[in-house]
């Protein structure tokens, strides 16, 4: 994966592999805590009676998750100046232990008419659970770069 | 605010107030390092030279911000079996020190055809920043409630 220098180093349809991240107990336990404190994100015995059978990932720390994984490798570090927006949509269920592959892909590109320094890119990123290659959590999402 | 007891309580159009929740510095820093790692979300001397002229939260703490703040409430707690997606736009900088006013519009219901005991409702969730009235961020998202 190669740092991106300038929004114009972009195409559409260009991918970009960023390796598998961990969701380890502790940190879904931890996360779901503190912003999304639901019996199937927090406590086991109560995550067994509900419909998900067991412990599941918040949703929003899955994306959390994706986005720090995502960042630290650099990808836009030279360029970011943040971002608009963003959809997800959760395929399955993520659980504490799953290892979650990253990959991301070019889904459009506009120059800025206003400001000849920067354009917005619109990514696609997926997120496929190694265990057994099911997709778990899809993003769109905009980023604003540097030109 | 009335926690919601079944699916079928809802109606299009309905608004709930959730009341302000708060965005603290050390916040601010401790969700961007972990999840969000940008400077201009958590190097004070390095947002001052980035466009936004100073710290700013990351937008994913402002979206599970407002999910913790929201289910704190108790709004879903009885019925809720999570979700399945969102999408979030920010239409302002969210600054460290800033209060959020949280509200709720029901803007659609689509009981489930193949399970009676629930239903699928969208909600529109809006952001506005207590000191000057402007609206900071949108979060379009789906929940599965139990009738």
């Amino acid at each position: 994966m190669q740092p991106i220098r300038s929004f114009d180093d972009l195409s559409v349809g260009q991918e970009f592999r960023f390796g598998a991240m961990a969701m380890p107990l502790e940190e879904v336990l931890d996360f779901a805590r503190r912003w999304d404190p639901q019996p199937f994100h927090t406590d086991e015995a109560r995550a067994k009676e509900s419909p998900y059978g067991g412990l599941i990932a918040s949703g929003i720390h899955t994306l959390a998750a994706m986005f720090g994984h995502m960042l630290r490798t650099g990808f836009v570090e030279r360029v970011s100046m943040g971002g608009s927006g963003l959809e997800v949509r959760w395929l399955q269920p993520v659980r504490p232990g799953d290892e979650i592959d990253v990959a991301g892909r070019v889904e459009g590109l506009a120059p800025s008419r206003s400001r000849p320094d920067r354009g917005t890119v619109t990514m696609r990123y997926t997120g496929t659970r190694v265990g057994d290659g099911a997709p778990v959590i899809e993003i769109v999402a905009t980023h604003i770069l540097k030109r």
